[in-house]
């Protein structure tokens, strides 16, 4: 997940993320971003491609940390703003109920799901969006796959940490395995 | 739930209707037609005004049988175009998961369920719709209720069959009960 | 699925049964039984070992028909008795909300799911179960898997219809994608 | 909810849960208590009786925080062995998605739900418990209603917080709405 390392009054500074990160769970929102077609069915999937602290380059959910006093409609809405851009007409979903809920731990091994920085608790949310992506921040581009592409081994093998997995586990929920 | 006689090849003829409905669960789609804030909060829900046979005035959600060989998205849409018009826009859920399954049985009291004319086992779901909503068929009117109108005691008494249980359950799914 | 002709009055017989498959969708229900630890993991997964018509083997979850003027509960807690056994201990869900609706189709590829006698409409639950399991009926025998063993192709490869694909929403639904 | 400080080693002190609850959201599992019959549904719900800080008598679900590197699982086994004592036997879900997600603001009126001491973000979970419940720590009771006597004016009045709202939630999950 990118570093979300805010400057608003009232939230953390980053000394005070690096400690809260150290002693409990951190809440996340994930969202699949889809296109889908008139009766529902996705028809494509729209992973961000970033490049990693290391050089590597990564395909990645949008995906954020829920603020102290923020709805999760709310932070949902923040991050695919954030990551799309301001046009990109997300559907947040009338429900909270998540698909899953991802859960990322700093040792690896523990569930399929790795964040060697802290131990994140991930909802995870299928979001259609509607209109023009333009991704920003540190995103360099989106790029959108069927449902067969971003489930295959190329593209799943450039989704590090577990983020492979939920998008597996995305693609299931809306009726799609391989 | 409305009568669906259809008279495309292959359907079935009212006689044959009403055998199936004397031997087997027959299977519906239900929608509850929602507007939605920018975070997908669910701002108002529709309710078709109708007459039923006996002359009452009666609410109800959006719903019908699902066809031989039809998918139950291309239900849904078909139902939804029937009874909001042509230009709804209605958002078919990505996944086919329903917030929960809706058992009417000719027989009252065995669910809250109550359908006299037959065993119908209905999958709903919260349909968001955008456009412009104009009742077709034998729909008179589509009124829009705030979630708490919509709960209210007057609104769920118009709602017979266990329609305002369905309704209450849509309710608490997307985060209201009253 | 198994041919599930019963002659309970009041059911369909044969032929009857022959001409509703052509008319209408037929509703089932399926389940996937798991074994679970202490803390709800999945450790296991049950599939039925079948002799198909044509003489190859087969892996099956538990599924059936619903029948005229039975309960969802009902149909599942019948089809897990005489697939496992009365001694099984199914915990059949709370809540009907199933993982998935499987829609299976008598003409090959308009969804992963194909069954060439009917249009059938199958609502999907995980059930653990915590009794001793003693397969009846046409099943030779029931084996369980780990979760990687029921992904797996060899396994995967013996579960014809899409019930390979079924199986694999389920497994992602509780956690474990592959 | 309860308050939950612990003394383990890694874990936050009582000062250091105070300023992390001034900063950021605190993520909690909840799970409403059933028995459910041989066909799942629910014929009661366990509610905990405490004594409020202030004197009143509330009564309330299972629910705590979960703690860094924790997995939810482990989190609500902790928790529902805390409140129900050792030989509750419940049967933690197979599948992480929760019905719902409670979020309760410092602040009321944002959402139903409000906890003055922080803003937490909490999973809940519907839990079948089979065996004989003893309360243990700070409840003094746990008593078992019919869904119709959990849902009325009465109990619900003792529920304060919001979590009357998410009581009403889990039994609409289950079919239930009054």
């Amino acid at each position: 997940m990118a570093d979300m390392t805010e400057t608003t009054p009232g939230w953390l500074t980053s000394d005070e993320l690096d400690m809260a990160r150290a002693q409990m769970p951190i809440l996340y929102v994930e969202a699949v971003p889809v296109r889908v077609n008139e009766t529902g069915e996705v028809t494509s999937i729209g992973l961000l491609l970033r490049i990693g602290t290391d050089g590597t380059i990564n395909r990645t959910l949008v995906s954020g940390r829920v603020m102290h006093h923020e709805r999760i409609r709310d932070a949902l809405l923040r991050h695919l703003e954030k990551d799309l851009g301001p046009v990109a007409l997300p559907l947040v979903p009338a429900s909270l109920q998540p698909f899953t809920v991802a859960e990322y731990f700093p040792t690896a091994g523990i569930t399929p799901f790795h964040d060697p920085r802290q131990h994140a608790v991930s909802l995870a949310y299928v979001v259609p969006v509607t209109g023009d992506c333009r991704p920003r921040q540190d995103a360099l581009d989106l790029v959108w796959f069927s449902p067969r592409e971003a489930a295959s081994a190329a593209v799943q093998g450039e989704m590090p940490g577990g983020h492979a997995v939920l998008l597996k586990q995305a693609l299931a929920h809306v009726g799609h395995t391989f």
